[in-house]
Order: structure tokens, then sequence, then C-alpha cells
């Protein structure tokens, strides 16, 4: 007999929501080109405006304000830059600050050189150190242009949610921009651009339900506006050109949908599935250590270490099990190296670490399934007294 | 009674193979991040690169040179820039020469700066000027860099196939890289990069009866490459990060396959079906001008002037009578512009044009409807004695 396989790595990917699939048909069967003035193109252009109201609602956004992208990578990608216009009128961003726990497409600057990236330090919380942020703006060189400061809401190793309505009031007061990464806080916490305080969000649809292939930049206004990343036909009003991904992006728009509707009931259940896991984590082996546990956590994610366990062994004999989980994040193929989040919170990163993350449709029998595993996981790492 | 509606319009967008729509459903369904190291993710990175065998192959390319985009806009954004690396050394590129005829896309210029771009001119029988481009880079300046020359193998309005071959020899010559935009040329012409002599190819998967959401560059090595337009998590070996878009990459691979093996039977059929098509319009209006008729064209392409039919009036009229055309090429929305193919052809844009486009699914009754409609609009056009 071969058991299920059981999926806990919900914050790499999800499985495609029901509603979402059948947006993506229509998308598929709807073949006119958006741009075109025919009929067809005319009903996939209206299917498209739609899609664009369901994704603006799920951050308390206007429609007119999303801007659709191939993903939150290149969301990321179009909005770091230093080039800025305020309407017609060029505008330089003289430096940008990311802090220290930012995901790579974030961390690695867009279309900053090197030397205009500062990091922005995080505690040994796993949270962005407000103090430093203001120091670090204080000493900011306005001649050289505004500062950016791009502070993710939730973490996706650790689910850790960040102060961003506080980092926000500090940037406003330095006259910044503030963008925020909502890939992991969409579906999980409430969303709305104006009480964050955030001028530009970042979205993804395949870590909401959606598809891969599809992803946004919100931004609060349309005055202040980066350079566009990619040119040519002048989709997306000039700021995103290409023939839009049609299916990918209705299937984003049905799955902000679901995300903003069952919010609150998904987050209850998850919850309570993540604290019986963890306590099952505890019981099975006292010396686990599960980073962020004490401070504001997204309801979905354990990110845990297992001393003496080393996190690719861990991954491996987790899909042995059948569990699919995660060493922190999913990113580069292969690429298991250490976790920059462990070492920004001043943590040891040879400890290694592993991601549980739940989604709506993980049951009980998942989670007895997975602390199975992990006693067994655990145990054989003491009697076998393996090291590192 | 509903007469069903006729698509004419396969140059801006395709329906969808019945094979790329089980790919997609394939991609939707197994939904592991394909960079996450367990077995869901690396069944995914599996089919991912199943589908990089099937472009490379479209294009006689090595797999491994195919880097999956969110499509050829992005991809000729990713290409179109003054900083290569080649291998580990940045190497400049200090201007582009693109043909007055080429997409937005590329028209653009992607990451160069206007100050950069040179036109490359074209005859006015719609084929770019060889003796011009030899003399603009017998001029080059080699200080500044490296030439890259961009020249479409197809045009996506007139369907004139472009003296690529010829081009690469002049580009080879002064030790210029070559980009071909291939988007219109792909499962219409058989493509061979080495034969070609393009250092690059884009390509695009909605063109070729993939889903919108996927293209690619392709390169004849893996030394010489461009700066990454998109940053992030390191897919694509570094060459552009995101997540995979998997079920439009896994729909573009199966495509691409159809497109390679069954070129030859469409295109004979596609060509009788619109040679009927021009010789019935010449009949109904003998004064129609059929642009590029005398010269090499692709088999599914009829790019016409009615004289006195405004192009948007035009555009309308065959709507209304259940046919999808377009003015040209489908870009920003609801821009109905001036066609630049047209005044690069030193003929008066005024004049306007319209573009039938067909496909492998084309039928003999869609060109009787085609041509009645034709024949009904050119004739009010004259009996009103209307003028543009």
């Amino acid at each position: 007999m071969i058991a299920e396989r059981i999926y806990l790595d919900w914050n790499a990917t999800t499985p495609l929501l029901p509603e979402a699939r059948e947006a993506v048909l229509r998308g598929l069967d709807q073949f006119g080109n958006p741009n075109s003035v025919h009929g067809e193109g005319r009903a996939v252009r209206a299917a498209i405006e739609a899609a664009r109201r369901q994704v603006g609602a799920l951050v308390g956004a206007e429609a007119s304000h999303v801007i659709f992208t191939s993903g939150a990578t290149e969301a990321s990608n179009l909005v770091l830059t230093p080039q800025f216009r305020m309407g017609r009128t060029p505008l330089a961003i003289g430096r940008l600050y990311v802090s220290a726990i930012e995901h790579p497409a974030i961390r690695e600057g867009g279309r900053f050189g090197a030397e205009s990236v500062a990091e922005v330090p995080v505690t040994a919380a796993g949270v962005v150190d407000l103090a430093a942020l203001e120091a670090q703006l204080s000493s900011h060189d306005r001649e050289a242009g505004m500062a950016m400061v791009a502070i993710m809401l939730v973490n996706n190793e650790t689910g850790i949610v960040q102060p961003v309505r506080e980092a926000a009031e500090i940037v406003r007061r330095f006259g910044g921009l503030l963008v925020v990464d909502a890939v992991q806080a969409a579906g999980r916490l409430a969303l709305d651009i104006d009480e964050l305080g955030a001028d530009f969000l970042v979205l993804s649809s395949h870590k909401i339900g959606g598809p891969k292939g599809a992803g946004a930049l919100v931004s609060r206004g349309e005055v202040l506006m980066p350079k566009p990343l990619v040119r040519g036909g002048g989709q997306e009003k000039g700021h995103r050109s290409g023939t839009e991904a049609v299916p990918a992006i209705l299937g984003f728009g049905a799955a902000a949908q679901i995300a903003a509707a069952e919010l609150e009931a998904r987050n209850d259940a998850i919850a309570r599935l993540r604290n019986r896991l963890e306590d099952g984590m505890r019981l099975a082996a006292p010396d686990v250590i599960i980073h962020g546990a004490n401070g504001p956590r997204v309801a979905n994610t354990c990110f845990f270490t297992l001393p003496d366990l080393k996190s690719e062994t861990g991954q491996i004999a987790f899909d042995l099990e059948g569990i699919a989980l995660s060493a922190g994040s999913a990113c580069s193929s292969g690429k298991v190296g250490e976790s920059h989040v462990l070492v920004a919170m001043g943590q040891d990163p040879k400890l290694g670490a592993l991601r549980f993350s739940l989604g709506p449709t993980t049951t009980e029998g998942d989670i007895d399934r997975a602390l199975i595993a992990f006693g067994k996981i655990a145990g054989r790492r003491k009697h076998a007294g393996q090291a590192a």
C-alpha cells in the first residue's frame, strides 16, 4: 500500500483552487488577444479587467492601481529601480534599504546597483529593527534622491509578521517610499494598502491558490511610478508591455476573490492544526527549536530546527516518508544553501532549519502523518547519536 | 440565426491547440514548485525540462540554450541590453540597430537608451535594406562596444520574410551580434538557429497554438549572455528569476512540438486558402493593394489596403460581419495608430491597411464568409462614394 503524499509546503506554492482552475479554463478558451478591437479581443479585455478588480479588492486598492506581471519576482524588479517618474517628471531614488530577511526577488535589488542597496537588520526575534531603520534614514543622503525601503509583511521562511505600519510611519517621516512584499501575507492577513501605509505592494498568484505565471504590482496612487521594466506594445497603461497571460491572470483573480472572502474561517482552522503540530513536535523532541514561536506569526507556518539534523538530510528523510516540506525558500533549482533569514536573526545557520507550511485543505490526518514522520526522524537522529 | 464567428487574426494570437490544452492541464495539476527538492517539485522540474527540449527542437537549438520567459516581449527586453557578459567578463554593446519594421517589443530598444538605437531602413518592397545595414555597420564606432542588430524573420503585419541569413553574414563580418524575432516565423517556416546565423532567437507560445504567458529567448551558445532583466531566486540558470509559469511552459512545449511536426502539411493547405482569398479580393475590388504580394511571404498573411476605407472603419465593419481581423499589430489596448510598417515601406500611412491572417483550422467556409464580407464592405465603400 502506498500512502498518499502529504503536502506541507504551501509557502513554496499552493495547489490550485477549483475556482481558479475554472477561471484558467475560461482564459484558455477565450482565445482573443485582449488588445484587439474585435469582439473576441473585447471579451478577453473585459475578463482581465474583472480579474483586476478582484486583485485590487484583496488589498483595498483601486483596480486601476493594479499592474499585472508574470509574478512577484517581476513585480519586485519593476518597482525596485532608481528611475521613477512623478507624472512626466523624472524622479531619482537615491538608495534602496532592504530588510535582511527579504526574499531574493527583493534582496537582489532589482535595477539598483549593489552600491546603492543597504541592508536593514532584524532583531534576534526575526523582526525588522525599526530603530536601525530610523537611524539609517536619518543619515540618508537626499541629494542623491529619495529613499526607498522594502520590508516584507510576512517572512516566507519563519512566517513572522513584520511591523510594516510602524515602518511606514518612519519612512513617511523621511519622505521615502515603502515597498511591501505581501506575497506570504495575502490570504493569511487582512490587507489594505492605505492602512498599511505602503506605496507599493507585491503579490503572487500561485501562493494564494492561483496558477503560476501571474503576479501584480499594486500602487497606492498613479502619479509616482517606476520606469517600466518590460517595454514594447504599451500594455498595462505602458507600465508593463507584452500580451497579457490571460489564463493565469483570470486564475489569479478568482484566487484573490476566494482569499479575501474566506480569510477568517481558513485561518482559525489552520491555526488549530499548526498548534497541534507544534505541540506534538515539542512532545516528540523537546529540544526542537520553533523559530518565531513567541512573536506574531501567520497561522500556517512552522519553521523549526532539530539539533543534529542537517536540513538537507531532514528534507530528504521527510520526502521518503511521503511528506513534502521545505528547507526555507524554494528558489533556484537544487540550491540548498544556508538560510539568510537564520543568519539575519543571529542564529548559527549551520544548525539548519526546516519549514512545515499548511494550507486550507490540510487535514487532521495530514498532521497525524507529519507527526509520525517527525517522531521517527527525530528519534532516529537521537538513537544513532548522529552529529550534524 | 447567428452565424458563427470567423477568426482571421492568427498573427495577433492563436486558438489553443488541443495538445497544448492537455499540457496546460497537466501543469495545473502538477502543483509542486519546480525548485523544491521533494518529489512534487522534482516531477514539475522534469516536465519543464521536457518542454525545454521541445522548444529547443523547434529551432534546432540545444535545450540548455532555451531560457523561458513570460513571453516574447520579455525575451526581447532580456536580450536588448548594452550590458552583456562573456563568461564572467563584462562586455559592452555600443549600439543597437533595429529594422524599421520590428515589433514594438524590439523597436522600443529594451534597456538601450534612445540615443543608442539606430534604425535600419527597409525597401519599398518591405524588406530590410541590406546595403543600408552594411553602410551603418561600416561606420559603427567599435570603441563604444559591439554592434547589436535586430531583424525579425517574418514581419507581423505584412508576413514578408526578411533576408536574415544575408543579414547574419554582414553582421558577422563586422563582429556584431544578431537578434532575430522569430515570433511570426515559428510554425510557418522551418527554423534552425545555426543555419539562420542568429545569435539569439525570440519566440512566443501564443502565436503557435500555445497559451499566453510563455515565451523564450534561445541563444546559439552559452558564453555570451545578456545581463538578467528579472533578478531574484536565480531560476533559469540565473538568466531569469521567478517561479516558472509551469502550465504555460508545458503548453508552449506541446505547441512547439506540433509546430515542428506539422509545418509542411499545414502550410500547403493555408497557402491554398490564402491564395483563394486574395484572388477573390482582387475580383471583388480590383483596386485593392495587397502589400508584399510579389515577394517572399509566409503562407498565412494577407495585409491589404482598400482605398477610401479607413482601417478603423474597416475593422469595425468586418467585426460586425462576424469576422475578426486586425489593422496591423494588436498592441496597446485600443491604440489604432498608423502602421509604422507602411511608413517604413514609404507608403502613405493615411491609406490604412487591414490584415487577414489564417491558421491551421481555417476552412474553405471561413474564406467564403470572409470574401462575402469583403465584397459587401468594398462595395459599400464605392456605392457611397465615401472618402477616407
